[in-house]
């Protein structure tokens, strides 16, 4: 396999390809096969999301994939913006559409005409909906699994409020979601105000959550925006008030994607393959049995198969013949199972177990009435994982190198002027990504002098 | 509300607005919105589907939606039969796609250019994976929720095999599950084999399930196909035997929808609104507490409440206080909860609570000490719904009269010749469906005397 250090573009795609998370060969550009251990990291992070969306008193639906040209055209800035990523469908069967429809790149322009019949006054608000689905975008860029391709998983809230302060505690709420979120998937993140020029189309303003890959590009891999009434006004999305007038509702929405994955592949990930965190890992605890079977040793093995799942583990028993222990070993490694259970002659006379963590080296002897432990050694991988990553994040915005290669995001105390922003862009060729909230501090700007806080530079995927 | 005997068809699309299934008024035409009750359904149908395919050791996968042209042309049936249907995406942006493509109405050239692939050898069979997608198809018929749409809930097996017979056997391992599936939704079905002129483009032979709605017409909620060696000749798959030679592998797929969700509307519904299967339905139990507050009555209700939930049933408490009880119990019977719970005062100082179910009258005392009956309770609703379905279906297929209408489907003993079928078929004036393999039995053909078995026919949906 590549060495993740020295050309972390070929290791993504290699670890990728022999993990079997997704098939690049599908003949179609830009569009993958979500193999089934593909799928299934994906769906045990979508049930994360929902189930957390689901104790906020959000409500799940579906909508159509398909908007019709005058549902986009309402909002000027919102179709300006998509309008060179949208796939066209112009024909049905041997015929021409009377009507063009696009496929959704995102879901506005396909729920705001329905919010409009659905809120009418102040008991149908907060309105807070989401949907798990695909979208779609004609990317002419360089297309990459999990990072940047044409029909993408997507998770999308939508809220209605009926002032723009709820809207701004919902906001908040978005924060403390993406926060556990992401302490789950063990990410670091920048919450990072994009400069007006790089707003979604369409919102008073955005807040991506940018995250640091190896490559030293950051990757936005989660986003929330304060719509205000920009869209509301548009689609005429009212609602009555108790004094017998109306107003226009206040919106946002917070959106995720698939590229979640493509950051805790990139992020987490060693020379041995993937590390996934237990939360959402398909498999969190491999047992590999190493000897030859007789009857009593297959119902110690099961017996701990058993103690294990109804712990509540996700447990797969390895016993394919084919294969030596060593070979199995490296098989989940790669596969970045975070826990492995060996179990030989020698454990199963002493009823005990043997543990290896993905995340570190040596080997823990566990006995059988112990397996409750199992629980704290899956806690320490996810924080573990959490912990180092956070310091290469943090070293990274600190400017200080890690592992020999020097940082390549640069930050700097900037205000919010777009020409010293632009001036220090053409300086180290690098992107304003915006104002950081989480990370930095206050300050004179470095171009000017005015009041500034610090900025992120980089070079986004 | 409509009456359900008198105009099937307008009380069908009455119940599914007013107990917000879906919402019909989205801006495309024949594409609805999932609201979240009917999502909920959905997904509880699916996840029953997904978890019984897990256990028979399917593979979940997710394909793109975008077929390109070629992909589609490598079977000429099938392309031939789908032509009609196809939405084609023909514009990226502002250019023109240098290939269309289009959007799958199902997924067999998606997946078979995949599967030569991923198949080699004999260690690669039997290959069997599943998804559960959205499907688009371009219909000119009239449009229907559930029933007939343009962007379709769609649940898809596809299965290789080393012979047609363990392809054969895969067929039964679908009956199997099909029964499994169609119990837990009450739903009764008859197995038809589609007649050589109407089975699906590609196949070797296709077996329908196909139920009887209140209209008198039938609906097909699901098929089986046996492909043989059909799609792998043309998409090349092909496995390598130990003698060295290589072979076409045998391929059969099983699909299944959101007419799911129709039939249980149509077939288990009255005037009152839904009776939704226990199984499936969003919230099994409501509780609607009769009384007004005090504390020691709600720390009861909530006492029961969770008796509920712990015993592993969804269940909800319905508190909001701006509506009478009897309003409530209107609303949950037409919302199809199939068991409610009433608790006012004597039944918290008795430490019991009342019971109606919603398939029979009167009301059931329980002591709190006796909640486990709840179990029991919900699966009578389970039998009685698929008892009282069975009994409608089979008179139907008798041609006896049920509550007074003239059954509309009609039987006949008939061969396999097809001018036998079509000079029925014009007497009728109804559709030859096949032969039933599940009700009725063999005999001469009524129209040339040579060996026959009943056959089906009927107004299809």
């Amino acid at each position: 396999m590549e060495h993740k250090k020295e050309d972390f573009s070929e290791w993504y795609n290699e670890i990728i390809d022999i993990s079997q998370l997704t098939d690049k060969r599908y003949p179609v550009k830009g569009m993958n096969v979500w193999m089934p251990y593909g799928y299934s990291l994906m769906k045990n992070t979508d049930e994360m999301i929902r189930t957390k969306f689901y104790e906020d008193e959000y409500e799940e639906v579906m909508f159509p994939s398909l908007i019709s040209r005058p549902m986009f055209e309402i909002e000027f800035e919102h179709i300006k913006g998509f309008e060179k990523e949208l796939f066209w469908i112009t024909r049905g069967g041997r015929e021409s559409l009377e009507e063009d429809l696009a496929m959704r790149p995102t879901s506005e322009a396909a729920i705001y005409p329905m919010l409009k019949l659905w809120i009418r006054d102040h008991a149908d608000l907060p309105k807070r909906i989401f949907q798990i689905v695909q979208v779609y975008r004609y990317e002419t860029k360089h297309t990459r699994p999990f990072i940047r391709s044409r029909d993408i998983h997507f998770i999308e809230c939508h809220t209605a409020h009926d002032s723009y302060k709820d809207a701004e505690e919902q906001m908040n709420l978005y924060r403390r979601e993406w926060d556990y979120f992401t302490k789950k998937l063990c990410l670091p993140y920048m919450e990072v105000k994009r400069p007006e020029w790089d707003k979604f189309p369409g919102a008073v303003y955005t807040i991506a959550f940018d995250t640091l890959m190896p490559s030293g590009r950051t990757l936005q891999i989660g986003t929330i925006h304060e719509y205000g009434s920009n869209f509301s006004k548009n689609y005429d999305v009212k609602f009555a008030k108790e004094d017998g007038t109306s107003e226009y509702v206040n919106q946002t929405t917070f959106g995720m994607s698939e590229r979640l994955i493509a950051a805790l592949i990139g992020i987490h990930g060693d020379d041995k393959g993937l590390i996934l965190p237990p939360f959402v890992a398909p498999t969190q605890v491999v047992i590999v049995p190493i000897t030859s079977a007789d009857s009593n040793f297959e119902s110690f093995v099961s017996e701990i198969e058993n103690l294990v799942r109804n712990s509540g583990f996700r447990v797969l028993v390895d016993k394919n013949d084919n294969y030596t222990p060593g070979y199995k070993f490296n098989q989940w490694e790669m596969k970045g199972v975070p826990l492995r259970i060996e179990i030989g002659k020698r454990e199963a006379e002493s009823n005990s177990i043997t543990i290896s963590l993905r995340t570190r080296k040596g080997r823990i002897k566990l006995n059988k009435d112990d397996i409750s432990q199992i629980k704290n050694l899956l806690d320490e991988v996810e924080s573990d994982l959490l912990n180092k990553a956070r310091k290469i994040l943090s070293d990274g915005i600190e400017g200080i190198k890690t592992s020999g290669q020097e940082s390549s995001i640069k930050t700097f105390i900037l205000c919010d002027n777009e020409k010293c922003a632009r001036s220090i862009e053409a300086k180290t060729e690098l992107d304003m990504m915006g104002h950081i909230l989480n990370y930095g501090s206050k300050g004179k700007c470095e171009v000017c002098g005015n009041e500034g806080r610090t900025a992120l530079f980089s070079r986004p995927y």
